[in-house]
């Protein structure tokens, strides 16, 4: 089971009534945030899901509405009592900037670990699932996140059958079982892979193909989009954002269960004035808003 | 008239419905807001009253829940239109500390002029008052702020009877006037200065003496309680800030007209349960909340 909060939708600047564009992820009892912007501390305890479980912050891009509420939300985290080491993840300067940052946050209890992606795409760890960053196309390094959990096929008898039982249940919770001269692997009593959870989550970018190929398939894809009105197409293209029509574009092409489009500009006032523009596209379209939230569990399929 | 604005209550860190504490004063059309912590361009924006009127930035001290907002403020007074100079008045390594925050906030269309204070106090210019910077005790250099705007005496026919009709509307006005070889000053034509306004704020600190001399007679007294519950007095030492009874003590010192309080501890949940506290000590004590406002105007006393 997974949970996903959208904390926020906006992009540039936080509004009253809308929080700046984050997305958290809850499995397994730890908790993983993307991107933190002025502001994002207080979405997280609007929706009360806590801070001290987050262990990883991925960062999408060094801007200020990306990365401006960090250095509250890490002495938060302080006086929430973590001091286990916090997982940074990000591209080039991050720790730089994070520095600078923190001169006025110095005193935070816990370190910080800097994990920094470079290149067109890199897959992470984290939780026992792979989070896959790819570069986007925003004019500066800026990344998408795909965050993957697989799950092992299902138990079969059949298959076990010629392996003493007193280790099933070590092969079926995923270990190595070693016997005398024997090892059994996993996969000798499990069948093929099932279909496991992915979220890919994205902004801010041009629409690149990297993005469809990120989301593929995906659970839910995050997508932003900053402009509804198609007659903002120029905005669009010279500041390196997106329309509705774009990131609908995307996921027809990804074919994901469903896309939350986030990340509006300040000028658009009511993003349900557009949607129909993106569910002309894909219909699996919503637009997404503050705390906006699910909890995917894996299903047969 | 000087329209004053408490943009929020809270200490430490924002949280749902509590913004963090910060000041923003209105005269002549101009706008000066003391400190800046995460999320008070939002509070701005949810009173109205604007950002590009803004031309200086006082802050408290370098404390994160003080500052924190300014990457983002900057950048948002950017795309408000602003390119006039933006004075910033605070202690020593304010630019310095700016400089590191905006490693976020590089592109901001107007200048930063910064005005360090250092010493007890120091009296400052701003829109024609005066604006006095008062050292406080913080553990850290930390400056309360007083704002006077003076009044000129009132006409005075008896006293301008004895200088040529022709200059008396200047002199009103403040001018100095040279007619030949005769020079003729504003006091010439106006009775005694009469009472000014007086605004005076003060966070984060322990009580000292400072405070109560820059509050005294002020029209409102803005100061820091943030913690109500007398059983905290401990944590108020531990922590150089101060108790309600403490606050309201320098104000039954300073005689203010009236005190609002202010940053609140996160764990005060009600400031009115501790109020009466307060009220004891000097009666015209008003717990501050969000957007809570003051026009304060002229009169005769």
């Amino acid at each position: 089971m997974l949970d996903v909060c959208l904390l926020g939708c906006g992009g540039m600047m936080p509004l009253p009534g809308r929080w700046l564009t984050a997305l958290m992820l809850r499995y397994n009892g730890r908790s993983l945030l993307i991107d933190c912007g002025e502001g994002t501390q207080i979405a997280i305890r609007e929706k009360g899901w806590g801070m001290k479980a987050i262990d990883t912050i991925a960062i999408t891009h060094l801007h200020a509405d990306h990365i401006g509420g960090l250095p509250g939300l890490l002495l938060s985290m302080g006086h929430s009592g973590r001091t286990e080491p916090l997982t940074m993840i990000g591209p080039a300067r991050l720790p730089e900037t994070v520095a600078a940052l923190r001169s006025i946050a110095p005193e935070v209890p816990f370190p910080i670990e800097f994990r920094v992606v470079s290149g067109a795409e890199e897959a992470l760890e984290w939780n026992g699932c792979t989070l896959r960053a790819f570069r986007v196309s925003h004019g500066m390094p800026c990344y998408g996140y795909a965050l993957e959990i697989p799950r092992a096929g299902k138990f079969d008898p059949a298959r076990a059958a010629a392996i003493p039982r007193i280790h099933w249940k070590k092969l079926q919770q995923g270990e190595t079982v070693t016997d005398g001269e024997k090892t059994y692997y996993p996969a000798d009593v499990l069948g093929p892979a099932r279909a496991g959870l992915k979220v890919t989550y994205c902004t801010d970018s041009r629409p690149v193909p990297a993005i469809a190929e990120n989301a593929k398939n995906a659970d839910l894809f995050i997508c932003e989009g900053m402009y509804g009105d198609p007659a903002k197409q120029d905005k669009a293209i010279e500041n390196m954002h997106m329309t509705f029509e774009e990131a609908a574009a995307l996921a027809r092409e990804a074919r994901p269960r469903a896309m939350w489009l986030t990340h509006y500009s300040p000028s658009l006032n009511d993003p349900e004035e557009f949607i129909d523009l993106a569910r002309n596209i894909f219909p699996e379209t919503t637009a997404g808003g503050n705390g906006m939230t699910a909890t995917l569990r894996f299903e047969e399929r």
